[in-house]
């Protein structure tokens, strides 16, 4: 079995790590929505964040989301259409979000947000305002329904097809950071391009 | 203003013609569900397939769905926390899909998916069998109810923050492909690994 869930803490907390965007499932009038957005895991929570004019955000509280992370890691190529595949992880969050209410809170979430991407930087930012904590709208999952599922590895023919002459294997995918670009105001700047601890390098 | 929707069908098709993997929101009793999945485009229509025993796909059939596809191209950095964000482009396609129930249409379209990623790999693959047509679901969503998001371009600090000696600018993301991994089998191949037409080389 290449394809299967998993259900273990470890392995969730390791697909939601590496990644920053994911993709927020909620209902509208019976109908759903998928709005992709931010995300950050502290613990046991998954965090997301926005505008307080933001209706996917105003539309979760305490009301059921599906919060889902993909990396695509390649595609698998087979000697039959049937069975070309993706490698890939995914994880599945299910839950009620609860807002973050106290502005103070929001700070110190948003700062840890911020040095998991970018070690260092939160200090070297213009201070936060009260009137920005009064606009940003914070939201937090329990990881406690979620599930993660894999595919890896070689692909999968049938036994027989191994032997027709097309070409299988697999063609890898990843995201990758390319070199900083820095705007037209940051030749003033004492402090150098932060290093993303995300993705790899180009 | 740099992030704006956009519903003109030539700006929605150049987002969805880039992408393989998209974010498919259904509901199941009440509740939201988001799983990833492959799809195309042809024409106005979005497809997606998979197993017969998929409970996203047989979920999903004339039942209202969303399809949300994503490029992320980028995070934005600027000298307050708060007008941190990302430079991306998505759509979302609404509708309640219709099934493609005669197999032979079904092989058609997959040949036309197959295509569009590897041209000519379609006839270098062992026949489609009947019954691998059969454990096949293809649905297709009309590009009917759709809009795109795009946010691009340098940073958005407050005016008077440009000058705070912080770095500012775009880091750049984007999916690559790697160099093909041939499995055990590929050795005796006489076609040679093909080029995926989506991504750029690293």
């Amino acid at each position: 079995m290449r394809k299967r869930g998993h259900y273990d803490r470890a392995t969730i907390d390791a697909i939601l790590d590496e990644g920053i965007l994911c993709h927020v499932g909620f209902v509208v009038e019976g109908s759903p929505v998928v709005i992709p957005t931010l995300y950050w895991r502290e613990g046991d929570w998954v965090y997301l964040h926005g505008s307080v004019a933001s209706r996917m955000l105003s539309s979760s509280i305490d009301a059921p989301i599906c919060v889902t992370v993909t990396h695509l890691d390649g595609l698998v190529l087979t000697r039959s259409a049937f069975h070309h595949s993706a490698n890939y992880r995914s994880v599945v969050v299910f839950g009620r979000p609860e807002e973050i209410t106290d502005p103070a809170e929001r700070a110190t979430r948003m700062r840890t947000f911020m040095e998991g991407l970018f070690p260092g930087r939160w200090d070297e930012l213009r201070p936060v305002k009260a009137k920005e904590l009064k606009a940003t709208r914070l939201l937090r999952v329990r990881i406690d329904e979620a599930s993660a599922k894999i595919r890896s590895g070689p692909p999968a023919d049938d036994p027989a097809d191994y032997t027709w002459p097309t070409w299988g294997g697999i063609i890898p995918l990843s995201i990758e950071q390319g070199t900083p670009q820095p705007d037209e105001h940051a030749a003033n700047a004492v402090h150098q391009p932060p290093k993303l601890l995300k993705f790899r390098p180009r």
